[in-house]
Protein backbone atom coordinates (compact mmCIF):
# COMPACT_ATOMS: atom_id res chain seq x y z
CA UNK A 1 0.00 0.00 0.00
CA UNK A 2 1.77 3.46 -1.11
CA UNK A 3 1.13 6.90 0.70
CA UNK A 4 -1.18 8.07 -1.53
CA UNK A 5 -3.52 4.79 -0.84
CA UNK A 6 -3.50 5.55 2.48
CA UNK A 7 -4.47 9.24 2.19
CA UNK A 8 -7.18 7.67 -0.11
CA UNK A 9 -8.61 5.78 3.19
CA UNK A 10 -12.06 6.88 4.61
CA UNK A 11 -11.74 7.74 8.49
CA UNK A 12 -13.19 4.35 8.63
CA UNK A 13 -11.18 1.93 6.64
CA UNK A 14 -8.29 4.00 8.37
CA UNK A 15 -8.75 3.50 11.73
CA UNK A 16 -9.64 -0.51 10.90
CA UNK A 17 -6.46 -0.76 8.96
CA UNK A 18 -4.75 1.49 11.88
CA UNK A 19 -6.31 1.92 14.90
CA UNK A 20 -4.21 -0.50 16.89
CA UNK A 21 -0.76 0.70 16.34
CA UNK A 22 -0.76 2.48 19.31
CA UNK A 23 -2.23 -0.55 21.23
CA UNK A 24 -5.84 0.10 22.31
CA UNK A 25 -5.58 3.50 20.98
CA UNK A 26 -7.54 4.52 18.23
CA UNK A 27 -8.59 7.55 19.34
CA UNK A 28 -5.33 8.51 18.48
CA UNK A 29 -5.03 6.82 14.90
CA UNK A 30 -8.74 8.18 14.35
CA UNK A 31 -6.96 11.84 15.62
CA UNK A 32 -4.72 12.09 13.04
CA UNK A 33 -6.65 11.32 10.11
CA UNK A 34 -7.48 14.86 10.67
CA UNK A 35 -4.09 15.75 9.08
CA UNK A 36 -3.74 14.26 5.78
CA UNK A 37 -2.30 13.91 3.07
CA UNK A 38 0.68 12.70 4.43
CA UNK A 39 3.81 12.86 2.00
CA UNK A 40 5.24 10.01 3.55
CA UNK A 41 4.64 7.08 6.10
CA UNK A 42 7.45 8.56 8.25
CA UNK A 43 5.30 11.99 8.23
CA UNK A 44 2.14 9.73 9.39
CA UNK A 45 4.59 8.41 12.20
CA UNK A 46 5.30 12.06 12.69
CA UNK A 47 1.81 12.69 12.97
CA UNK A 48 1.74 10.05 15.57
CA UNK A 49 4.11 10.95 17.95
CA UNK A 50 3.62 14.99 17.73
CA UNK A 51 -0.10 13.93 18.80
CA UNK A 52 1.56 11.41 21.63
CA UNK A 53 3.29 14.59 23.03
CA UNK A 54 0.62 17.10 22.90
CA UNK A 55 -1.00 15.18 25.58
CA UNK A 56 -1.09 15.99 29.26
CA UNK A 57 1.47 13.70 31.37
CA UNK A 58 -1.82 11.67 32.57
CA UNK A 59 -2.78 10.83 28.97
CA UNK A 60 0.88 9.38 28.22
CA UNK A 61 0.52 7.23 31.82
CA UNK A 62 -3.06 6.58 30.24
CA UNK A 63 -1.39 5.02 26.81
CA UNK A 64 1.07 2.85 29.07
CA UNK A 65 -2.25 1.22 30.96
CA UNK A 66 -3.59 0.75 27.85
CA UNK A 67 -0.50 -1.98 27.40
CA UNK A 68 -0.53 -5.47 27.86
CA UNK A 69 1.76 -7.31 31.10
CA UNK A 70 4.52 -9.09 29.10
CA UNK A 71 4.05 -12.89 29.50
CA UNK A 72 1.09 -11.94 31.62
CA UNK A 73 -2.57 -12.65 32.08
CA UNK A 74 -3.63 -11.80 28.52
CA UNK A 75 -1.41 -14.04 27.39
CA UNK A 76 -2.06 -16.89 29.46
CA UNK A 77 -5.94 -15.96 28.59
CA UNK A 78 -5.82 -15.79 24.76
CA UNK A 79 -7.27 -12.44 25.35
CA UNK A 80 -4.22 -10.22 23.97
CA UNK A 81 -4.38 -7.80 20.55
CA UNK A 82 -3.33 -9.98 17.76
CA UNK A 83 -0.27 -7.45 17.58
CA UNK A 84 0.77 -8.04 20.79
CA UNK A 85 0.12 -12.05 20.92
CA UNK A 86 2.30 -12.05 17.49
CA UNK A 87 5.16 -9.69 19.30
CA UNK A 88 5.40 -11.52 22.72
CA UNK A 89 5.59 -14.48 20.61
CA UNK A 90 8.24 -14.02 18.90
CA UNK A 91 10.33 -12.45 21.46
CA UNK A 92 9.71 -16.03 23.23
CA UNK A 93 7.80 -14.48 25.80
CA UNK A 94 4.74 -17.60 25.18
CA UNK A 95 7.62 -20.44 26.40
CA UNK A 96 9.34 -19.23 29.64
CA UNK A 97 10.33 -22.13 31.71
CA UNK A 98 8.44 -21.85 35.30
CA UNK A 99 11.94 -19.91 36.84
CA UNK A 100 11.62 -17.30 34.03
CA UNK A 101 7.54 -17.01 34.26
CA UNK A 102 8.12 -16.30 38.13
CA UNK A 103 10.44 -13.75 37.98
CA UNK A 104 8.49 -11.88 35.13
CA UNK A 105 5.19 -12.27 37.48
CA UNK A 106 7.22 -10.53 40.42
CA UNK A 107 9.00 -8.13 38.60
CA UNK A 108 5.61 -6.87 36.64
CA UNK A 109 3.80 -6.49 39.94
CA UNK A 110 6.88 -4.37 41.77
CA UNK A 111 7.38 -2.04 38.59
CA UNK A 112 3.23 -1.64 38.47
CA UNK A 113 3.33 -1.24 42.38
CA UNK A 114 6.01 1.47 42.48
CA UNK A 115 4.70 3.32 39.15
CA UNK A 116 1.01 2.86 38.24
CA UNK A 117 1.37 1.88 34.47
CA UNK A 118 2.86 -1.23 33.18
CA UNK A 119 6.20 -2.19 31.64
CA UNK A 120 6.25 -1.47 27.95
CA UNK A 121 9.22 -2.63 26.09
CA UNK A 122 9.24 -2.96 22.12
CA UNK A 123 8.67 -6.73 22.34
CA UNK A 124 10.01 -7.46 18.84
CA UNK A 125 13.60 -5.65 19.36
CA UNK A 126 14.41 -7.60 22.29
CA UNK A 127 14.59 -11.41 23.19
CA UNK A 128 12.91 -12.43 26.62
CA UNK A 129 16.64 -12.16 28.40
CA UNK A 130 17.12 -8.59 27.66
CA UNK A 131 13.53 -7.93 28.45
CA UNK A 132 13.58 -9.61 32.08
CA UNK A 133 17.43 -7.72 32.21
CA UNK A 134 15.86 -4.37 31.16
CA UNK A 135 12.20 -5.02 33.58
CA UNK A 136 14.83 -5.51 36.54
CA UNK A 137 16.62 -2.52 35.87
CA UNK A 138 14.43 -0.01 34.58
CA UNK A 139 11.99 -0.81 38.53
CA UNK A 140 15.13 1.42 39.81
CA UNK A 141 14.66 4.49 37.40
CA UNK A 142 12.37 7.48 38.88
CA UNK A 143 8.45 7.72 37.24
CA UNK A 144 8.78 10.70 35.30
CA UNK A 145 11.57 8.78 33.51
CA UNK A 146 9.87 5.68 33.07
CA UNK A 147 7.17 7.39 31.66
CA UNK A 148 9.17 9.08 29.32
CA UNK A 149 10.81 5.27 28.16
CA UNK A 150 7.75 3.57 28.59
CA UNK A 151 6.49 6.38 25.94
CA UNK A 152 9.78 5.54 23.68
CA UNK A 153 9.13 2.03 23.32
CA UNK A 154 5.23 3.04 22.59
CA UNK A 155 6.84 4.19 19.33
CA UNK A 156 9.00 2.13 18.34
CA UNK A 157 6.29 -0.70 18.67
CA UNK A 158 3.96 1.75 16.73
CA UNK A 159 6.70 2.16 13.92
CA UNK A 160 7.04 -1.34 13.92
CA UNK A 161 3.24 -2.12 12.99
CA UNK A 162 2.85 0.98 10.63
CA UNK A 163 5.70 -0.59 8.16
CA UNK A 164 4.05 -3.86 9.08
CA UNK A 165 0.42 -2.32 7.52
CA UNK A 166 2.21 -0.07 4.67
CA UNK A 167 5.10 -1.62 3.53
CA UNK A 168 3.86 -5.30 2.85
CA UNK A 169 0.28 -5.65 0.90
CA UNK A 170 -2.69 -6.62 3.09
CA UNK A 171 -5.50 -6.36 1.04
CA UNK A 172 -7.49 -8.24 3.19
CA UNK A 173 -6.85 -5.25 5.65
CA UNK A 174 -8.89 -3.32 3.51
CA UNK B 1 -20.04 0.39 44.05
CA UNK B 2 -19.66 3.26 46.22
CA UNK B 3 -17.50 6.38 45.71
CA UNK B 4 -14.53 4.30 47.57
CA UNK B 5 -14.05 1.28 46.13
CA UNK B 6 -13.47 3.35 43.08
CA UNK B 7 -10.62 5.10 44.45
CA UNK B 8 -9.20 1.53 45.90
CA UNK B 9 -9.50 0.08 42.24
CA UNK B 10 -5.87 -0.76 40.85
CA UNK B 11 -5.90 0.86 37.13
CA UNK B 12 -6.30 -2.38 35.34
CA UNK B 13 -9.89 -2.98 37.26
CA UNK B 14 -10.56 0.84 36.82
CA UNK B 15 -9.67 0.31 33.14
CA UNK B 16 -11.80 -3.11 32.63
CA UNK B 17 -14.60 -1.72 34.13
CA UNK B 18 -14.94 2.16 33.32
CA UNK B 19 -12.56 1.65 29.81
CA UNK B 20 -15.66 1.72 28.05
CA UNK B 21 -17.98 5.03 29.26
CA UNK B 22 -16.41 7.15 25.83
CA UNK B 23 -16.94 4.36 23.13
CA UNK B 24 -13.76 2.61 22.54
CA UNK B 25 -11.31 5.38 24.39
CA UNK B 26 -10.03 3.62 27.31
CA UNK B 27 -7.30 5.78 27.32
CA UNK B 28 -9.45 8.22 28.35
CA UNK B 29 -10.52 5.87 31.52
CA UNK B 30 -6.90 4.97 32.15
CA UNK B 31 -5.54 8.88 31.88
CA UNK B 32 -7.87 10.27 34.21
CA UNK B 33 -6.70 7.15 36.86
CA UNK B 34 -3.80 9.48 37.64
CA UNK B 35 -6.39 11.75 39.56
CA UNK B 36 -8.13 9.63 42.36
CA UNK B 37 -9.45 9.69 44.74
CA UNK B 38 -12.22 10.78 43.84
CA UNK B 39 -14.96 13.09 46.18
CA UNK B 40 -17.94 11.73 44.02
CA UNK B 41 -19.03 10.37 40.89
CA UNK B 42 -19.65 13.67 39.94
CA UNK B 43 -15.75 14.31 40.12
CA UNK B 44 -15.03 11.12 38.30
CA UNK B 45 -17.23 12.29 35.41
CA UNK B 46 -15.72 16.19 35.77
CA UNK B 47 -12.23 14.78 35.19
CA UNK B 48 -13.34 12.62 32.35
CA UNK B 49 -15.06 15.84 31.01
CA UNK B 50 -11.70 18.12 31.52
CA UNK B 51 -9.44 15.36 29.76
CA UNK B 52 -11.18 15.60 26.81
CA UNK B 53 -11.44 19.20 26.72
CA UNK B 54 -7.89 19.22 27.13
CA UNK B 55 -7.33 17.25 23.39
CA UNK B 56 -6.79 19.56 20.48
CA UNK B 57 -9.40 19.44 18.30
CA UNK B 58 -7.98 17.13 16.61
CA UNK B 59 -8.25 14.92 19.36
CA UNK B 60 -11.95 15.34 20.07
CA UNK B 61 -12.60 14.56 16.18
CA UNK B 62 -10.71 11.41 16.93
CA UNK B 63 -13.09 10.42 19.65
CA UNK B 64 -16.57 11.09 17.55
CA UNK B 65 -14.33 8.54 14.88
CA UNK B 66 -14.19 5.91 17.98
CA UNK B 67 -18.15 5.68 17.56
CA UNK B 68 -20.36 4.07 14.98
CA UNK B 69 -22.75 5.60 12.85
CA UNK B 70 -26.26 4.62 14.36
CA UNK B 71 -28.04 1.67 12.98
CA UNK B 72 -25.59 1.12 10.68
CA UNK B 73 -22.85 -1.22 9.43
CA UNK B 74 -21.32 -2.45 13.31
CA UNK B 75 -25.41 -2.99 14.39
CA UNK B 76 -26.14 -5.15 11.30
CA UNK B 77 -23.10 -7.32 11.59
CA UNK B 78 -23.89 -7.23 15.21
CA UNK B 79 -20.13 -6.26 16.40
CA UNK B 80 -21.13 -3.07 18.24
CA UNK B 81 -19.98 -3.29 22.00
CA UNK B 82 -22.46 -4.34 24.37
CA UNK B 83 -22.60 -0.69 25.72
CA UNK B 84 -23.72 0.69 22.28
CA UNK B 85 -25.87 -2.53 21.36
CA UNK B 86 -28.08 -1.90 24.44
CA UNK B 87 -27.90 2.11 23.50
CA UNK B 88 -29.19 1.87 20.22
CA UNK B 89 -31.73 -0.60 21.00
CA UNK B 90 -33.58 1.35 23.30
CA UNK B 91 -33.71 3.74 21.35
CA UNK B 92 -35.41 1.49 18.71
CA UNK B 93 -32.82 1.83 15.75
CA UNK B 94 -32.21 -2.30 15.69
CA UNK B 95 -36.05 -1.97 14.41
CA UNK B 96 -36.63 0.41 11.86
CA UNK B 97 -38.70 0.13 8.83
CA UNK B 98 -36.88 0.00 5.36
CA UNK B 99 -37.74 3.67 4.85
CA UNK B 100 -36.28 4.67 8.21
CA UNK B 101 -33.19 2.50 7.76
CA UNK B 102 -32.62 4.14 4.23
CA UNK B 103 -33.07 7.67 5.13
CA UNK B 104 -30.94 6.60 8.39
CA UNK B 105 -28.26 5.47 6.02
CA UNK B 106 -28.34 8.18 3.33
CA UNK B 107 -28.24 11.17 5.87
CA UNK B 108 -25.54 9.39 7.81
CA UNK B 109 -23.45 9.09 4.76
CA UNK B 110 -23.98 12.39 4.03
CA UNK B 111 -23.24 13.45 7.38
CA UNK B 112 -19.99 11.97 7.34
CA UNK B 113 -19.41 13.33 3.94
CA UNK B 114 -19.74 16.81 4.80
CA UNK B 115 -17.65 16.82 8.48
CA UNK B 116 -15.42 14.09 8.56
CA UNK B 117 -16.93 12.17 11.71
CA UNK B 118 -20.12 10.28 12.24
CA UNK B 119 -23.15 11.94 13.79
CA UNK B 120 -23.17 11.22 17.54
CA UNK B 121 -26.18 11.50 19.75
CA UNK B 122 -27.12 9.65 22.67
CA UNK B 123 -29.24 7.57 21.70
CA UNK B 124 -30.76 6.99 25.46
CA UNK B 125 -32.45 10.57 25.72
CA UNK B 126 -34.10 9.98 22.47
CA UNK B 127 -36.25 7.74 20.24
CA UNK B 128 -35.55 7.25 16.15
CA UNK B 129 -37.99 9.95 15.06
CA UNK B 130 -36.11 12.54 17.37
CA UNK B 131 -32.97 10.91 16.46
CA UNK B 132 -33.80 11.19 12.24
CA UNK B 133 -35.18 14.78 12.70
CA UNK B 134 -31.66 16.09 14.40
CA UNK B 135 -29.30 13.81 11.89
CA UNK B 136 -31.20 15.65 8.76
CA UNK B 137 -30.92 19.09 10.93
CA UNK B 138 -27.18 18.72 12.23
CA UNK B 139 -26.65 18.00 8.87
CA UNK B 140 -26.87 21.56 7.92
CA UNK B 141 -24.41 23.34 10.42
CA UNK B 142 -21.17 24.38 10.59
CA UNK B 143 -17.91 21.78 10.80
CA UNK B 144 -16.88 23.70 14.38
CA UNK B 145 -20.33 23.82 15.42
CA UNK B 146 -20.62 20.18 15.10
CA UNK B 147 -17.78 18.96 16.51
CA UNK B 148 -18.35 21.02 19.77
CA UNK B 149 -22.68 19.14 19.75
CA UNK B 150 -20.64 16.08 19.32
CA UNK B 151 -18.63 16.11 22.03
CA UNK B 152 -21.34 17.40 24.36
CA UNK B 153 -23.50 14.48 23.34
CA UNK B 154 -20.22 11.53 23.89
CA UNK B 155 -19.98 13.81 27.58
CA UNK B 156 -24.00 13.17 28.19
CA UNK B 157 -23.66 9.17 26.94
CA UNK B 158 -20.62 8.93 29.55
CA UNK B 159 -22.59 10.27 32.23
CA UNK B 160 -25.09 7.52 31.69
CA UNK B 161 -22.78 4.88 31.19
CA UNK B 162 -20.94 5.66 34.43
CA UNK B 163 -24.17 5.93 36.50
CA UNK B 164 -25.15 2.23 35.34
CA UNK B 165 -21.67 0.97 36.43
CA UNK B 166 -21.46 2.85 39.71
CA UNK B 167 -24.78 3.16 41.17
CA UNK B 168 -26.33 -0.30 39.97
CA UNK B 169 -23.93 -3.16 41.66
CA UNK B 170 -22.16 -4.83 39.37
CA UNK B 171 -19.84 -7.12 40.98
CA UNK B 172 -19.67 -9.48 37.85
CA UNK B 173 -18.08 -6.82 36.23
CA UNK B 174 -15.02 -7.03 38.67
Amino acid sequence: MDINAVNALPYEDFVNIFGNVVEKCPIITASVWSRRPFVSLPALEAAISEFIDSLPESGKEGILRCHPDLAGRDLQRGTLTLESREEQARAGLDSLNSAEASRMTRLNEEYKERFGFPFVICARMNDKANILRQLSERCQNERAVERARGIEEVKKICRLRLQGLVLTDAPNKL
